[in-house]
Parts: C-alpha cells; sequence; structure tokens
C-alpha cells in the first residue's frame, strides 16, 4: 500500500494537514510517537484558539481527532527513525516501514525544562512555557519567568502589564536580550530581576506555590508565586532527518512559505519548522499549505 | 481616548488579533463596515476549521464574536475611509474619528462574481469559490468550475479527484493555466472543457440546480449540477490605504512574514495581504502574528 501522504506527527499541525488531505480524496496515514494533539495536550486551558472560549487541550486534541477519523484518516503510534526521499518515499518506524508519495513533517517542538523534581506535574498546574498562551490566567498576580535572553525578556515585559508583580530568575550576571528589551523591562516598577540565581526547588502539593532560589553565594530565597513561566528555549526533535533534510543552525526544519523542504514532496508543518511565532494558529495554517501543496504536487 | 490596537475587520484574522491584544491587556477597538464574521459568514458548513467537524461560518463567527467580547472587547459598525500613519494613528470612518498606537489591517477580499441574477442567493447553497473548504461537499456528484486560469486549473484537478463530473467552463479559446496544469487536466476522462463560453442563467428555487451557457455561436446549453465553483478571482478592497501603506500589483498589502507593512505599527493579516493561500487557518496565524508583534511594539 502507498499513502499519497504519511504525515508526522499528531498536533495541530498534522492534524490540519490530513483534515485537508482527506477531504481531497487521498490515503493519509498519520504517524504519532507519544501524544495525540502535541505539547498543547499538556495545557488544561487554552483561551486564544479562535473559537473556543475556553477549552482543554487534551479537549481539543479529541476534537481534532474525532475530525481526523470521521474523514476516514488512519492513525498509528509508531515512533519515525528515519525518512528515504525519493519518488515513493520510505518511512521507517520502530515497529515496520511505510511508503508514500509525499511526507508532511510536523513532529513539533519541546521546551527546555529545568530538570527539577514535581516540574512535569506542574505543568498546566502553575508551570507555564508560553506567555501569549497563558499569561493572562495570572491577571494581578504574582509570577516568575525563568531566563533572560530575548524570548524571556519580551514574555517578561508583556507580563508586566497582566501581573501584579513578576520575578525575572537569570543565571548570568545580566540579561542576554537586546539592550532595548532589557533597560525596558529594568525600568519596569513591577518587575525584580535576580541574577546569577537558579531555581532549586518547587514548592506545591497539587499545584505549584512558590520556588526556592539558590544565589551565587548558595543564599536561598523562597519567592510566593502564583505561577513560573519557564523560557529558556526550546528544542526541536529533528535529528532523525538530519541527514535528508535541511535544517538551521538550531536544529528547525528550513522551508519556503509554501512549506516545502529541500526534498521534493516532503513538507513541514508547525513548530519543527523554522519560524518566528509557534502558536496553535500558525500551527493550524502550516498544516493547511502544507497540505494544500502535497495536494498540487499528487495532482501534477 | 487612544487604544493601543485598532483593528479593521472582524473576520477570523480581525478578531484573533482581537484575543491576543485583548488577552496582553491591551485597549482594543474593532472596525467592521458589514459582516462579523467577513466571507465565512456565508457558509453554510465549515467542515477544515481544526476542531469542528461542521460549524456554519455564521455560527463560527459569533462563537468568535463572543469570545472577543468576553475579554473585554469593542466592536462598532463602522466604514474605514482612511488611516494616517504616525506614532499616534489616526482613523477616519464615515462615522467619525479614533485614534490608536497600532493599526491591523484585515479588511479581507472577496471573490469576483459573475454578475448573474440570483448568484448572492445561490453562494452557500450549490455556489462557491473555494474547494479546499466545499469540495469534499460534492463527492461523486456533478459540478462546474468557472475559469481557466491557474487557480481554476487546480480546484477543477482537485474536484476531478472528488467529483463524477467537473464540467469547466472557461470564456477563451484555451485554458491560461500552466501548461502541464492544463494538460493534466484536458487529460481527465471526468473532466469536460467548454471554451468560449459564458454562464448565461442560473438555476433553481432554493438551491442552484444548473447553469445555462452560451457558446461563441449564441448556442445554449443546459447543464444538471450539484455545485458550482467561480473561480474568476479574488479582489483585496485596500483602495482606502493605498496611498499610506504598499499594496502589490494586484492590490494586495505587502508584508514581511512578521506581517508588517511599510508603515511602523501598522500590521495586515489575514485575505487583505499579499500571500499564496487564503484559509480561515492562514488567516487566524496572520491574526496572531500581527497581534503578537504589535504588543511587542507597544510594549518596547
Amino acid at each position: 500500500m502507498i499513502y499519497d501522504v504519511i504525515i508526522l506527527g499528531a498536533g495541530p499541525a498534522g492534524m490540519t494537514a490530513a483534515i485537508y488531505a482527506l477531504r481531497s480524496n487521498k490515503k493519509v496515514l498519520i504517524l504519532e510517537k507519544e501524544t495525540i494533539g502535541g505539547q498543547m495536550s499538556s495545557s488544561p486551558l487554552i483561551e486564544n484558539y479562535p473559537g473556543y472560549k475556553g477549552i482543554s487541550g487534551s479537549k481539543l486534541a479529541n476534537e481534532l481527532y474525532d475530525q481526523v477519523i470521521n474523514l476516514g484518516g488512519e492513525l498509528e503510534i509508531e515512533e519515525v527513525l528515519k525518512i528515504t526521499p525519493g519518488e515513493i518515499k520510505t518511512v521507517t518506524t520502530d515497529m515496520g516501514t511505510h511508503q508514500a508519495k509525499t511526507i508532511i513533517i510536523a513532529t513539533g517542538a519541546k521546551y527546555r525544562r529545568l530538570g527539577l523534581e514535581k516540574e512535569e506535574e506542574f505543568i498546566g498546574n502553575g508551570i507555564s512555557f508560553c506567555v501569549a498562551c497563558d499569561g493572562a490566567f495570572y491577571k494581578n498576580k504574582e509570577v516568575a519567568i525563568i531566563g533572560g535572553g530575548n524570548s524571556a525578556v519580551i514574555n517578561a515585559l508583556a507580563l508586566s502589564d497582566i501581573c501584579k508583580k513578576v520575578y525575572v530568575i537569570q543565571n548570568l550576571s545580566d540579561l542576554t536580550a537586546e539592550a532595548t528589551l532589557s533597560e525596558k523591562l529594568k525600568s519596569k516598577e513591577n518587575v525584580e530581576i535576580t541574577y546569577n540565581a537558579l531555581v532549586k526547588e518547587l514548592k506545591g502539593e497539587d499545584n505549584l506555590t512558590g520556588i526556592i532560589i539558590k544565589d551565587e553565594n548558595n543564599k536561598e530565597t523562597e519567592l510566593k508565586l502564583d505561577g513560573m513561566f519557564i523560557s529558556i528555549g526550546l528544542e526541536a526533535q529533528n535529528d532523525f532527518v538530519k541527514d535528508e533534510i535541511t535544517l538551521n543552525s538550531y536544529g528547525y526544519i528550513e522551508s519556503n512559505n509554501d512549506c516545502e523542504t529541500n526534498q521534493k514532496g516532503i513538507y513541514v508543518a508547525g513548530d519543527c519548522r523554522s519560524k518566528k511565532i509557534r502558536q496553535i494558529t500558525t500551527a493550524t495554517a502550516d498544516g493547511s499549505i502544507s497540505a494544500i501543496n502535497a495536494i498540487s504536487y499528487l495532482n501534477k
């Protein structure tokens, strides 16, 4: 069986691509290694996805999954180990091989963690990574942001407009963001920056209620918090295609605005793609664009 | 009152931008001249918006409107006549003027019509413009596509995979699409192309049931149809900003991938923007991107 499209990843990008390809009568297989819905499935409440005032990430993932299955999509839980380009492409997984005329890579990315006990458990329960997604839940509350690069400082500035108090915990002796951004952040009255400090411990039972930070002199301080944003980077997981597909220096897949990679008939969509803004909306847009272009490639 | 963001247009792009800006605690005004929801509001059933197996365009528009109002957004029905750039921008409407630090233009585009009686009434009831949106509703049915350029031929190829029979009605003596596409279409067994022909009349009571076409010899033929796709182009409606904002040769607003126009603090989102693929998903992505960049501009 040769599929028209094999989609790697069942997050919003991959599932949208599947919806478009299926509605064009193409044979579609989705391969997902872990969680249907991808990163969003750990969000207890999404308020910035247009069309839903509020929905949990797992509920939205289920809606998407139903939509795909309802259109006749097939989904298998398999980890992709390798793809082989060519007119007919081969996808090698931990379970075997599959063949397709086109591939859409939508394997997502993962926010870097601090590596602390209870961290995974608190994600969605006080720990978040995305201020555009979850900042509004902390209106007039006290939060910390961990990091000091461009994203961390942009995020901290956005939080300072929303929250009562924003602690910034940076492990270096200064912020590493652009000077204008850093200066602006330092001038904010409700922002307190601690340098040369690390988060040592997370406090709380079911939800994060505070953190213990340790400074350069090993002095420990406890901060009571309503929430914490970890902003120390995002990691692509594209190593499995690095021999076939061009990645940028951060490991994201290079593509043009048509979501085309360097290999004919192989497309990329969502967070694994080299781009600036990673939101559910931008993932679904990539899903549509990659699928429409794959369909047009198949029809040529 | 100086708003942080004035958004022109209450379609999916504009309303998504509003959701993002409001959740960042910005003062937001949306101005819409006609219909909340924009073009999608004429779709009786949308199946390719991720998260809804099936929803009418007007219902999705209402969901978005509720989401915006719930977050404290203001919306006024006013027609924008002119925008004046500057640090503080002025928006002149048929009702007065408004001021803002940033503007997001999301005024959409409009598919060209044939100009026939009952045409508006049949939109969503047998007449459609978007194959990626509505093609799947005509599985194993008989449809016509009006046009012969690149979009029409790409659309006709996609329909030929879905439908039993596809009539292509072209007003010239040949297709004007790329040769490879045109050749491919001509080779399809279930596609019948009529050249030098115009649609003269639409048949049907509540739904389109057929069309009368007239060829170069004034011979009239009636085609019984389940649906018709009009593919004779899309028109931007950006004349009101043409003195301030750079448009491309088709009248769409030029921007970079950050949705920035040539004017500082003025962004563009959705169908009115120069881009290739116009879907609800790509409109909401532009909405997110333009708003995130406007927020970051405001915070600098």
